[in-house]
């Protein structure tokens, strides 16, 4: 698929998980297309936890219900009404989780270009996994990312090692179809801004 | 470009710079794909200021350079022998800076998916960081991301407000050719690692 195309394409994926296994062909070559991105220091600080276990996706999605529950409470009037219809997670239907984490230990001991940025790190995992999101859209697929969940309680469910930090919990999976508005837009969540007011010219706030 | 071959095409650019403009109509389809990124609770929490002033290039190089002095101060032997050789930015010959920056106040007040995870939507920001070095790789244009540098002193270059905090410098430009091979892995400094390494099955550390 053209890049482009696939930038336009991409959607966060909700509703439409058809729960067809992913093919393991196409999996290892969107994880393959993560593991290219580019990162501080060469570090690579990303790994991949692929959960498939439905005692585990079911576990994930009761405590993602409790954290709607604890967003939700915070909201009112039109926020609360339009968020009620909102789904915010296809972890078990769409039967795979891909857990992103970052090791901050990788990449030796000096790493280079992080030493006055200590987040540069974080941001490598990030651009991982907009390459994956980016491939699986090519390949047809779905990715949902979830992020209503507690640190601590996904790095205990995958069993992070002690620094590792998870980063994202992405269902993957075959879906019917992509949707061509994005859910917050078409559920009159937000909208999207015109690029013009985020672009300046030298300094924040010149154009 | 198709998505695989931008993928596996960009390089993080430093030496490869002609110093010749960016037209004007290929840098608004850049930045579009970078505005197209996803973001969390669709906050857009994102803002790209073109640096192409020589006075404002010329200051921020010479910050780098001296942040390249404390690195090198860190490091002893084979270390600090390999990263002398190595070129870390391309700031004053690619001729435009773009600072990627993130705002937390984008998106309303309550933002859905980071009341749990308060870093959502600085990772937000790297997934349009990914979309703009695709996009650029598809264009033909060299991208390099300088992580040398202080926040406070970037923020303050190019007038960031309180509270909204610079996430990178991204050389941007026309380009002789793009390496094959990564140059930290041409010079010695790191090599990549094989896919198989960080892929697990349900739990960490399980194949």
């Amino acid at each position: 698929m053209d890049l482009y195309d696939a930038i336009r394409r991409r959607r966060d994926t909700r509703a439409e998980f058809s729960g067809e296994p992913v093919a393991a062909d196409v999996l290892e070559r969107v994880l393959s297309a993560a593991h290219s991105a580019p990162s501080v220091g060469m570090s690579q600080p990303w790994d991949f936890v692929l959960v498939r276990d439905p005692p585990l996706l079911e576990t994930f999605r009761n405590h993602v219900s409790t954290e709607r529950e604890v967003f939700a409470g915070s909201l009112e009037g039109e926020r609360a009404e339009t968020f009620s219809k909102i789904k915010i997670e296809g972890i078990c239907e769409s039967g795979l989780g891909v857990v992103v984490s970052y090791d901050p230990s990788r990449g030796g001991s000096a790493v280079l270009g992080r030493h006055a940025i200590a987040d540069a790190g974080l941001y490598s995992v990030c651009l991982a996994i907009q390459n994956l999101w980016l491939a699986a859209t090519a390949e047809g697929l779905g990715v949902g990312w979830v992020s209503f969940y507690r640190e601590e309680f996904l790095a205990s469910l995958v069993g992070l090692p002690e620094g590792v930090r998870p980063v994202a919990w992405l269902c993957v999976g075959q879906v019917s179809s992509l949707p061509d508005v994005p859910d917050l837009e078409r559920f009159g969540w937000r909208h999207r801004s015109p690029l013009a007011d985020v672009v300046h010219e030298n300094r924040y706030g010149a154009s």
